[in-house]
This record gives structure tokens, sequence and C-alpha cells, in this order.
């Protein structure tokens, strides 16, 4: 059973206020829940009868169990109290991480992800999955980007926002560490230098900007070193997903030549 | 004002059956009704009072009504009308292009993309619109891929569906033009080969499996040349649509060298 009190918590964690107030976010989905297991601490777990569905999920919930985290409620009322469209019959209330730059130590040929204004949790999700599947050190979310907590975001991200640090800096912050630790910053721009002639040598970052507007005055005035990755069609563009997921391949591949 | 023919006409290009009786199918949205207008011939245009929000719509519009092609309704009606979420005041019908294997003929370097089996509307359109920006000479939609010319579909490739050439052929008749045409095929796999060893030469073409479950039974028969994007993290794999964003630059980018 789930209690009043909990139900309520659950419905704060909804909005980025409540998430802040609580110092906890929920995580949905078999496959999210169990990177939440393996990597922080879960205050309790919501479960209903779909995740028997299938063998991971029932494996999934056994643990749970045996943690002694289980609230049981029904398919509705999971449904009714996730942040998501199919929580797969799980959801769990965990501790945020928080990670700050200053306790970030940066290493030789470290790559970094900034997102200035990402605001599509799909797009923030992908991106961040990306972004740890590439080899990325962490990712810095600027002002303006959707909530790495929110729990679309959270889902979208497929578990990598619980294994890669997500730091959250305003922008002079942000500038600051990376010229302190000899970071190059990169960004993508049409009227940039063809991408393929760009080795993205030594400690090197990239950033993504919003969708619509590209990057913001304050980034710009970072004077990143601007790419471009050539369009060799008739299309104007790329998808936000698709150009940053190649900028992320070539920044993290040509360290390793 | 629409007449019940159009109106059912509409309705019935809402489904693949409707659409291959017919001939047509449905586009909408500034952007892509832009693209039609440019490559295509059209029925009529549906618009509603939306469309005049910002001034490309409005210059949209009054080129329609300028070639005679204008039938007005109201936003509600619109709504109804439209196949996609946000037709954004405008949606036409127009004649499907018909390509076929046959009167592709190919060329030095020729590079391109095949799907076997990619079911989401988005990830197609992605993919067809990263095509296009990227060089690619045509795609081809194996069995089990999403309809090429359903609205969602057509939205989302955001007008790159109406100058590539997109072709739906079956797996025999593709792999027996790609082998008569001296084509190697290559598919993404974490056993292959790491792609960055990978040249690409000469005439190339790229199969993109299922979202779940890879490249059907029928094309790994073919046995392509498996390439891998190697995976320096956590995260145990991409987004169909970066992995396939990073191999597509890959395969246009390297015969440019």
């Amino acid at each position: 059973m789930l209690s009043r009190a909990e139900e309520r918590l659950i419905n704060a964690l909804q909005q980025r206020k409540g998430r802040a107030e609580h110092g906890r976010f929920l995580a949905e989905g078999v496959r999210v829940v169990e990177e939440a297991l393996a990597s922080g601490d879960l205050d309790f777990a919501v479960i209903s009868p779909s995740v028997e569905d299938n063998a991971r999920g029932g494996a999934l919930a056994a643990e749970l169990e045996r943690r002694g985290l289980v609230r049981r409620v029904s398919e509705v009322e999971l449904n009714k109290l996730a942040g998501t469209d199919t929580p797969q019959g799980v959801l769990v209330v965990a501790h945020t991480p928080v990670h700050e730059l200053e306790e970030l130590k940066a290493r030789d040929g470290d790559k970094l992800l900034l997102l200035d204004g990402v605001q599509d949790p799909g797009n923030f999700g992908t991106l961040v999955r990306a972004a740890d599947a590439l080899g990325v050190r962490a990712v810095i979310a600027l002002p303006g980007t959707v909530d790495p907590w929110n729990p679309k975001s959270v889902r979208s991200a497929a578990g990598s926002t619980f294994h890669l640090p997500v730091i959250q800096a305003d922008v002079p912050s942000a500038a600051a560490w990376l010229g302190a630790n000899g970071f190059t910053l990169y960004a993508g721009d049409a009227r940039g230098a063809a991408v393929r002639d760009v080795t993205f040598a030594g400690r090197a970052a990239l950033v993504v900007g919003n969708e619509g507007a590209g990057l913001s005055d304050a980034v710009r005035s970072l004077n990143p070193t601007t790419v471009a990755i050539p369009m060799r069609g008739r299309a104007e563009s790329l998808n936000v997903g698709v150009a940053a997921g190649i900028l992320l391949y070539l920044l993290t591949e040509r360290s390793h030549g």
C-alpha cells in the first residue's frame, strides 16, 4: 500500500520545484529502474501487475521486493502517478545525484558535452545517451535546458543520466571552468570549418543549442570554434539529435587515433 | 468550400490502402507543403485561418490561392482532417511520386540507404532527411518499413521525400539490383569491424534494421559487411537515428576524400 504522504511526494516530483525541494526524482520503466537500482539510493518503488508481463520486469520486481521497497497499486493507479506514457508497471522515487563543476577533475583528452537550451526531453535523453555511449566524460546543462530529472528526460536517457555526471551550471561558471582547465569549445554551425578537417585534439567540449533558436547570446559571446557538417543534398539541415550525434562521434573518435 | 468527395478522399488517404488506390497522399505543415508545391503535382489545398499566423504561412496561402487550389475550412475542421498533430493551418492532396529500381541509373561513388523494417514514422523521416542532407542518392524502403507516404512519415521527412527518390522494393529485387550494379552492402552491428577502419569506397549501400528486432532474416542472409560504432562508455547502444546518422555521415564523407 502506498501511503498518502508517498502519493503526495510522487505528485510533487512531477514538477521541477518539487524535485528541487525534496532532492528526489522519479524513474520509470523497467530498464531505467534497473539502472536506478544499480546506481543510486531509492526511497521506495511503486509497482502494478503489468511489471510481471515479461521475465525482466518480473526479476526487477522480485529484487525490489527483496529490498523491502515495494508498494503495490493497480494498473490504473500507477498510470495516474506516472510522468511518462508507458511506465511498464514500475516507478521509483530516487535521490537526485548532485554533481558540481568543482568536483570534476579534468583528465588528458577529456571530451565534454554542453547543452545550451535543449528543450525537448527526448532530444535531451538521446544526447545524454549518445554522450555516454561514445565516451564523453560529463554533460553540462546550461540555463534554458530541460530539467535532467524531469521523468521524460530520465526515461529517454535510458539510464545514462545515472552514470554520466550531468552538471547544471550557468554560462559564466562553465566558461571559467573550461578556460581554467584548458578546454577548447566547439559548436556546430553551417558557416564553420568543415568538420572533416577538425582534429578535436586535447581537451575539447561540444556545445549544442536550442532546437529552434540555436545558441544563446551568452554562449555565442564565448566565440566557440565553429564546425560544419557539409550539406551535400537539398535538405536545409539535419535533425538536432543526428547532427549532434555525428559531431559527438567525431569529437570522441579522433582523440582515440 | 470543401466538397463531400474531397473530404472522403482526404479521409481515405489516412490509410495505406486509400493512398495506393488513389495514387495520392497528404502533405501537412507549412514547410512540407512548400516543398510539395515546388516538387510535385497537387490536386488541391485545404487551409484554415491559422496558416496566416506567420508571414511564411501567409505567403504560402497566397501562392496556393493564385494557383486556384484553395479550399477554406475552420480550424476545427482542418485539425479533424489532418493526419498529424500540428498541420499549421494547411494540408494538400498531392500525387504520389513513384520511383522504380529499374529507372535508377547507378553512378560512380553512389551511396544508398536501405530501410529494413524501420517502423516509426519519426525515425523514417529523420533518416530520409539525413540521407538527403548528406548526399545519399536514393532510399530503398524494404518490406516491413512504415509507408513513406503516411502523413507522419511525410511530415517528419520535412520535404526530403519529395526530392530524394524513395523506392519501395522487396529484398530479392533490391539484392539483385545492388549486385548487378556493383554495390557493397554495409550494416551496423556491434560485432562488426570498427567503422573508423572502413573506407566505404566505390558504390556503397547502408542498411538500417527495425528499431527493436534489427535486421530481417532476408537481409541477414545477404551477408552485409558489418561495421561497429565503438561503445566506449556504459550505455548499451545508441538511438537508431543517431547510430544511422553517424554511419551515413561516414558513408558519404569518405567518398569525398
